[in-house]
C-alpha cells in the first residue's frame, strides 16, 4: 500500500552506501546500546516528537531486527534469570497469532505463553499469585481495539506493543507513556523488508538486558537497515514539518494525511462489501480526536478482523472458498468464526479482495 | 582491515536503494527460504565455485542475520522438538566464547552447553550415550586450528563453522562437503556491521526448521543488507575471475591476494614482536598447498592465540597492565595463560598493539 508513495517521493529517500562504510560492529560506544546508528535514533526522536504519539524523554532507545526480535529481548529482560519456574506471558484475546510462538518455541525456562489475560486473570487470584508479563497491544492486532491492561495488579509487568499507533491507522489522543513500548518501520512506514525496530525503555537496566538479548541473538542490528529507516523516517518528519525544509507543496499530502486517506478510503471499501454480502460482521470504533491531525475520526486499523454471521462456523474455510486467504481466529485466541485479513496489500489485490467479498452468498 | 580495500575499491561497490524498492516481507516465494534474495544466493554461488572452499551442489541456502543466527537456527533445527532432555551442545576446547552463551542465554529445553568436545567423548561412552550436536569451526576461533569432528560416533550431529575458511586465511586444500556449514560476510570481506551470514544446508527438512527459526525470530533478514552483501561478494568474485569484466589490472591484487599478503605481513611483525619480548608463545601451522591460489602457505588466522610462557598465570590481566585489550583464555574453555587478539582491526591500532607487545618484559 505505501510503495505508490514512496515512488511518488522519488529519489529524495534513496540509500546511497559506499562500500567501506558502515564496516564495523559497532555503532556508538558511548551508547548503552552500542550497535544503534546515531542518525536512526535521531529520527526516532524526532518524529515521536511531531507526531505526539510517545513520550521519548529519559527513555533509552534499543534498535531491534524488526519489533518481533525486540518483543523477545523484552521477555528476556524482564524475566529473572534464575526464577524457579517459567513467567507466564500473557495478553487479552483476540491476540497477535505470533505471540504464543514466539514465546514458546525454543521452550525456554525463562517465560512461556500464559495465555488470554482475562482467563489468566481470573485463575490468578490473590491465593495463586504468579509473576506475569502482559503484552498490551493498542491499536490491537488482529482487532483494531484501543487496549489497556487487564490483569489488574500492581506488582504486574507490562510491554506495551504500538506498531500500529500512528495517525493512519488510529487518532493520537496523547503520546503514550509506558515503561517498555515497542514501535517497528514495517508498520509505521511500510518498509517491512527492512527488519528495523525499536523500543522506548524507561529502565536503565532493562535496556542494558535488552541490548544484551541483541547482542547474543544477532550481535547487533544491520546498520544499512537502520541508515535507511533513519532516511525514510526523515522523510516523514520532513513531510509533516509544515513549513520545513521538505515539507510538501500547498495541495500536497504529508506522508500520514496519503496514509490516513488511503485507509479512510479501503475501510469505506470494504464496509460497502461486507453490507453488500450480508454474512459478515466487522468491528465499529468509537470516534476519537486526533491531536496531530486536529481531526476527530474512527480507527481504521491494518487489519480487518472478520466475523462470519449465522450459523457459519469456519470462516477461513469459507473465505478459502472463495479464493480469500485470511487467518482464522483460533491462531489468535479466538474461534473460528472471526478471520483476519490485511488492509494493506498493493491496490489491486485490495479491490479484487472486497469485489469477491461483496459477492459471498450463503 | 578491510575497510582501506573497499576505500581503493571507490564506487563499484556502492549500494544505491530507492524509498519504495525491497519494502516488502517477501524475497522469493518460490524458494524454500522465503526471505533470500536471488542476488544474494546468485553472489553465494558464484564465490563458492571460484574459491572452491565449499560444496553448493544439492545444498539449501538459507540465510542469516549473522552466522551467530543461523548457528541458533542450526540447534532449533537439529534438535527433536519433544525430546526428553536438552540435547547437548558441544566444541573442542579451545572454543569459541559465544557458543557457550549463544547455547544457554535462554535457558532452551531443546538444548544446552555441554563443554569441551573431548572431555564429553571420553564422559559419553557406550554405556552412556546421550544425543549430541559438535560444533566443528574450521580454522577454529580462538587458535587457528584445522580441525575435525572429535565425538567418533556415527550418529553425532554436526555443524560445521566455517567463517574463516577463506584464502587470506588458510590454504583451501578442498571445498568442504558437510551436512551444515556456517559462513559469514564479517570475516570473508569484513562486513561485520551488514549482519549476513549464510548456512549450506544438505537436508531439505532442515533448511525448513532454519527458515521457521529465522521467521519466528525476525520474520527474515535485512532486504537491504543482502543487497549489499550480494554487491560486495560479486566485487570480490569480479576481482578473483581473472579476464573477466570486473578483474583486476595487470599488477593490481585481487581482493584475496591483497588481504592473504596483509594478513602475512601481520602475522610475521606479531612473531617479530613475540619473539622480541621472550614472554610469549603462538601456535605453529604446517605448511598446506592451497589451491586457490597454487601456492603453499601456513595457516594465519585472524585471531592470535597468545600464550604467557613461564609463570606467569593471568595473561589477560598482564597485558592490560600494558594497555594491551584481548580476551582471557577461560571465555574458550581454556587456562587464563592464553588470550585471543584480534589480527584485523586497523592498520594504527595493530601497530600500536604489536610495538606495546614487543615491549614487555618479565
Amino acid at each position: 500500500m505505501y510503495e505508490r508513495y514512496w515512488k511518488e517521493m522519488g529519489e529524495k529517500t534513496t540509500l546511497v552506501i559506499s562500500g567501506w562504510q558502515s564496516i564495523s560492529y559497532f555503532s556508538d560506544l558511548t551508547n548503552l546500546c552500542w550497535f544503534l546508528e546515531p542518525s536512526f535514533a535521531d529520527s526516532v526522536l524526532r518524529l515521536h516528537k511531531l507526531v505526539g504519539n510517545a513520550v521519548t524523554q529519559d527513555r533509552h532507545i534499543v534498535v531491534g531486527t524488526g519489533s518481533t526480535q525486540l518483543f523477545q529481548a523484552a521477555l528476556y529482560a524482564l524475566c529473572p534469570p534464575n526464577g524457579s519456574e517459567p513467567m507466564s506471558v500473557v495478553s487479552a484475546a483476540p491476540y497477535y497469532s505470533s505471540y504464543p510462538l514466539m514465546t514458546d518455541f525454543l521452550k525456554s525456562g525463562l517465560y512461556k505463553w500464559g495465555g488470554d489475560a482475562h482467563r489468566f486473570s481470573k485463575d490468578n487470584n490473590n491465593n495463586n499469585r504468579r509473576p506475569y508479563i502482559e503484552i498490551v497491544t493498542s491499536p490491537n492486532n488482529p482487532d483494531g481495539s484501543t487496549r489497556r491492561a487487564v490483569v489488574n495488579r500492581i506488582d504486574g509487568i507490562l510491554v506495551h506493543d504500538l506498531a500500529y499507533y500512528w495517525p493512519q491507522y488510529t487518532p493520537i489522543t496523547s503520546p503514550a507513556d509506558h515503561d517498555l513500548m515497542l514501535f517497528t518501520v514495517s508498520k509505521s512506514t511500510g518498509h517491512a523488508g527492512t527488519r528495523i525496530g525499536w523500543a522506548l525503555v524507561k529502565d536503565k537496566e532493562v535496556a542494558k538486558k535488552m541490548t544484551k538479548f541483541i547482542e547474543l541473538n544477532t550481535i547487533g542490528v544491520s546498520k544499512d537497515s537502520q541508515l535507511r529507516a533513519a532516511k525514510i523516517l526523515q522523510a516523514v518528519a520532513d513531510s509533516c514539518d509544515r513549513g520545513g525544509v521538505g515539507s510538501p507543496e500547498e495541495g500536497q499530502a504529508t506522508f500520514f494525511e496519503y496514509s490516513h486517506n488511503l485507509m479512510a478510503k479501503r475501510w469505506n471499501q470494504l464496509r460497502a462489501a461486507v453490507e453488500k454480502s450480508q454474512l459478515f460482521n466487522l468491528p465499529e470504533f468509537p470516534c476519537g480526536f486526533c491531536k496531530f491531525s486536529a481531526q476527530s475520526f474512527q480507527s481504521q486499523p491494518a487489519f480487518a478482523w472478520l466475523k462470519c454471521e449465522g450459523e457459519m462456523e469456519d470462516c477461513e474455510s469459507l473465505l478459502r472458498r472463495w479464493r480469500i486467504l485470511s487467518r482464522g481466529g483460533k491462531h489468535f485466541g479466538d474461534t473460528p468464526k472471526y478471520v483476519r485479513i490485511s488492509m494493506l496489500p498493493r491496490d489491486q489485490i485490495f479491490h479484487l479482495f472486497t469485489h469477491r467479498l461483496s459477492t459471498i452468498q450463503s
